[in-house]
């Protein structure tokens, strides 16, 4: 989704075979203002007026390059950063997002480093309400690692719309605190994307994974009793949509288990979500989305986590849109009683550099 | 006072409709060598040779851009950092002193994230000693909040030589650790600039500040008995300057009110400052500053700091240039006999890019 | 090493004397795939698989400029931070590598923050195995400061292929941790580089040094007894390098004496490499390095460390090459029957932008 917005025409310094080149800045500066409410059983509600950033995508600072070797071969690197735009990348800026390097070519590309994982790409492809962050199925489906640490990824050429990837991390870091916590990760995709149609599936398995994600613990309360701060968590995901012209319809499924160390049972959960992004004509477009996520353990429920959100875009150029964002999602604990309910409301305006 | 030193031109990546655009690489690097001395009251005398960043101003690095929408509708943002050039940021690299989106045009212009406070503002344009990071304002006068978290800005347009500005920044951070330990903050500002003459009127209110600033307090004594973390500090500006050709003096007064929670009374402090810049001929320009702070609290005396500040500035190019800067600050607690001094010389370069 | 790989026109923005200067932005992204193995005595094996940035030289970002002031005389800066490619600078980013602003001309070049020190410079000249990270003397040799806070270096002119460097560091941030712990330092040089040969002498003395440096002590053991944790550490280099055209020979010899105030009598270190660089033919280029380190106190022998590195580049353009590496050290205690070995095999790509 980033476009080489700076491409800058650059000759290698030395040498009289000179390769012609370019490295891009880009970037992405998205902020809001709005209110988030929490409502938890049992708890008073609270309600925020706040101005933040990454409403819509994640606000991010970039820079990405490409070399031509010859014989169809490129050389290639990513550093991306996420930017906090409300209080200046707080916690020091890092390319937290996207690093690496590799080579591409007819047989495909390798990417060595802290890449987005094959999962993360099929999930981003056909998702709800724009792929925003305030989507539905964000808000509701399970968390999951989107760009581990000591990764090596492979991505197929693209043969009549067919491609695929897979990615492995390595669990050198096991002891370090990573994103999620997770240790050696395996992640693959096949997607297919032909005229009005996108379809993939998507499968990523991480070991060691932090094993109590928020939406299992409404109020913040642990579900998986007697379980261990160790394990493996399994993801599979079928999506997809199809562009009518006057619409686009949006649907997928999750199904995912996690499989704690000295757990009783596993938990699994069900997952699904369905949207529609509408272009109202000029520079109006609207999206809706509706998710859900229900889990389960030896055949007993244990939550159910639904989520609604609706967004309107209206495009200022190619680069820089207005937006209003909601979103409600309620978490409960089944037969407990317990439940937690959040709402958004926004409006922000992001800019692509 | 950032200059856009490399314009890129760039075009829009994709779609018929391509906009121009540019997006700015700029940035200081000041570096200064000398000595600080600090004299406390019955403590020994503490001398210390440095290298260090920003003597004349923070060393910093930024990207900046515009996108024109059409209409006379543009689409801005700016990030920039501090750089501490003599310990390669040791901290960590972030956006920490501005970092924004916003759009322009006919109206004024608006901004969202972390820009300055229009107060900051109209101090940095009339202050003494080239508004340097050395000017004895900056070291006598109690410290403030310049660029909040969470802040929506405004800008008028420009009005004959008039310009209003007005900031707000939300509370949401309040149990985070902010800059100054501000949460919600007003500032607003009444600006004139016509040919040789600059005055400014600034007011700025801020929420659960920080209520105990180190010049109230010589060899680090709190003099405000009994007051809580929270309350309310609230700052009034006035000044201005007049450019006479062979100098341009330059004047203000700021008054502050500190207002703690459970504290007996509130703290006033009357501050005023007044600089003169030379132009000495060439490439060489003096600058001269005094400046006095003076808290109260019930009528009852409490602090008096005094400072004065010098500096010659020689230019090289029109981005760089050498400095010497001697500052010499004394705060003493009224009616104690305590007292604090510090003196500072230094001899440094400053680069743009 | 690093070459101007985007070299932007740049006109200052102002005044009617527009100075020609450029900015660039520059990288490089090296990330390997392998093993490393970790022997110590009465301890498992520890064998661990690596996907890891920086086999071959540290991955980084920089900016650097330079400025025409007219007559012969250039303002210049360096900002340059390593980068993590494996875990997206997990640290946060910032300019660890290089850091510094300078004027240069007919005089030579003086640089004020955080730059690399002459002894560092000479031994990255004429350095084993290609000067690698993997190389033997890197693995064997007693670590260094190399790039220090607070910092005054002057570079000489060249006089007939002879140059010399001298630098100092304050020791304002004794307090502070730095890197390697040293305050106040001292270093120069003095090289000699005429078409194949290369030659050089160096010395850096740093005080307040880490004393336990990790080589005195196979499997963590401090073998300075009754040390304190101040000191002085002092070096001593004199190396250089023959390049026959189908070999290029390398050697060097360093002296470090560890002074540790409290110490019973002062560690001594002997050290000495030894490498030949070989091209093969074509895009291919293989290098060897050996190196050792003995350290005795009081004419006792303590420990002995021994290395051996091998590296294959295979270059696929002027730019971007894929590596093969191998290194093997072994320290022991002498005497005492502990030893600990490593063991490192990687296979590794590095970009240049």
């Amino acid at each position: 989704m980033k476009k080489s917005l700076i491409a800058l025409a650059v000759l290698a310094a030395s040498g009289a075979a000179m390769a012609q080149s370019s490295v891009t800045l880009y970037g992405m500066a998205d902020v809001w203002v709005g209110r988030t409410k929490t409502d938890v059983t049992g708890a008073p509600s609270v309600s925020t007026s706040r101005l933040d950033s990454g409403g819509f995508n994640t606000s991010r600072l970039g820079f990405k390059g490409s070399e031509d070797l010859g014989g169809g071969l490129k050389a290639n690197f990513q550093l991306e950063g996420a930017l906090g735009m409300d209080n200046g990348t707080a916690g020091g800026f890092r390319f937290d997002r996207q690093s690496w390097v590799g080579l591409s070519g007819g047989f495909g590309e390798v990417q060595l480093g802290k890449p987005w994982t094959p999962y993360d790409d099929t999930r981003s492809m056909a998702n709800d309400t724009f792929n925003a962050n305030f989507s539905s199925s964000f808000s509701t489906w399970l968390p999951y690692e989107d760009n581990p640490n000591n990764t090596i990824r492979y991505n197929s050429p693209n043969f009549g719309g067919f491609s695929g990837a897979i990615a492995y991390s390595l669990g050198e870091d096991k002891a370090a605190s990573l994103t999620g916590g997770t240790s050696s990760l395996v992640s693959l995709s096949l997607n297919y994307a032909n005229g009005p149609i996108v379809a993939g599936f998507a499968h990523q398995s991480e070991k060691n994974a932090s094993l109590v994600p928020g939406y299992l613990a409404p109020g913040s309360t642990n579900l998986l009793t007697g379980a261990g701060a160790t394990g493996k968590t399994t993801y599979n995901l079928l999506n997809g949509s199809y562009d009518f012209g006057v619409a686009k319809l949006i649907g997928g499924i999750n199904q995912v288990k996690v499989k704690a160390d000295g757990a009783a049972a596993d938990v699994k959960a069900n997952e699904y979500n369905i949207g529609v992004d509408v272009p109202l004509g000029g520079a109006l477009e609207a999206g809706f989305g509706l998710a859900r996520s229900k889990t389960e353990s030896a055949g007993v429920d244990l939550t159910k986590t639904t989520g609604f959100s609706a967004g309107l875009k209206y495009a200022l150029s190619k680069r820089t849109f207005t937006y209003l964002a909601f979103n409600r999602t309620k978490a409960e604990a089944i037969g407990t009683g317990l439940e937690a309910k959040n709402t958004l409301y926004a409006v922000g305006v992001q800019h692509n550099f």
